[in-house]
């Protein structure tokens, strides 16, 4: 939207509007001392990129939208299910030398720890197991429940969330991944995982025009 | 760009400058059995939007771009400088011990290694680290040099680059952040740090029309 430059007078069309909306195209037109026939151009172009809306026999209003806000729109459809990777869980009794064999193995940064029933009771990241090797103790001796964040800390998103509100909470909550999960009875099962890697990629396809 | 939906008269037009461009508005209207006045708004609107040019005495031209093109263009002009954080260096004699404590206490993801002229040797990962935490050697006997990823294997970017493309070499080379660079005699002197958060705010600002 921020290829489309507004000229003087269509600016001051979206002023006309904002102050006296609705009305209709000929007062707008009186105000400017012009004919509705000079106006019809600017007042198509106006409406077609989003700053009015026209309504048959009530006039123009003006929608509150500026040219970034609608181009922000697109960003705020995309969905986490469009972006998700493939979670991978750990049981909560392995110990943290197996979690960290388990993250190298799979290539992920955060794994999510499951009980017996499959539901998520903790997430592990990195860190977590980083500063748990900088102790003295055996990492093969400390079982991951220990180190591990537990429920009711860990962030959660579900598959219809948008991305943008995952990002949000991944910088708020300074971690790099959160599970995607679906209620159920016993609590949440994890069926996905979304990180910053998933969102530096939403980044690349719409660089890439991909995304349409 | 998507909230500007063309019309069929305007599909039309494009294909029609697409196909004989340039081409005056009076041979469009022509094509279109229309008069040159009611064609006015469309060719305004196309014009505006990006999708045709027009050149005096010429003609209306096909730019080739795409609604979803034209939006993407927004995204390509964002600066690695507009994002940067700051770098957090450690000297190449340090111990793996003292890289992991840094690491903490600078609460960074990746450290970057400089030798006794301030010029980057390595780089570091959490997952560098905690590989070398599950070894079994003393993590203060073993130092940084001999497990840090060296010239010139660094992916590295400049303040002036885009993050776009920096955003592509993350994903490409699956690390979680690079070195911000300045070009010296001696080699290069790192200025800044970009990682997968520095991305993923690029993403909540462009979501929350901040961007302006």
């Amino acid at each position: 939207m921020e290829t489309i430059e507004l000229n003087k007078r269509q600016e001051l069309i979206i002023q006309i509007v904002k102050d006296n909306g609705p009305i209709t195209g000929e007062s707008i037109a009186d105000r400017l001392n012009l004919t509705r026939a000079t106006l019809r151009p600017d007042l198509a172009i106006l409406t077609m990129a989003g700053y009015l809306d026209a309504r048959p026999r009530v006039g123009y209003f003006y929608t509150g939208k500026t040219g970034s806000q609608l181009l922000t729109e697109k960003i705020k459809k995309i969905k986490v299910k469009e972006y998700q990777s493939i979670p991978v869980v750990c049981d909560e009794n392995v110990s943290v030398y197996d979690a960290i064999c388990t993250m190298f193995l799979e290539d992920v940064g955060t794994l999510f720890v499951v009980n017996k029933d499959g539901i998520l009771v903790g997430v592990l990241s990195r860190k977590d197991l980083l500063r748990a090797s900088l102790g003295k103790q055996e990492l093969t001796n400390i079982p991951v429940n220990i180190i591990m964040t537990r429920m009711p800390n860990i962030t959660v998103c579900l598959k219809e969330d948008l991305i943008v509100d995952v990002a949000i909470k991944l910088i708020e909550k300074q971690i790099d991944a959160v599970p995607i999960v679906k209620e159920t009875e016993k609590g949440f099962e994890v069926v996905g995982r979304l990180t910053k890697t998933n969102i530096t990629k939403v980044l690349v396809d719409l660089g890439n025009d991909e995304m349409i």
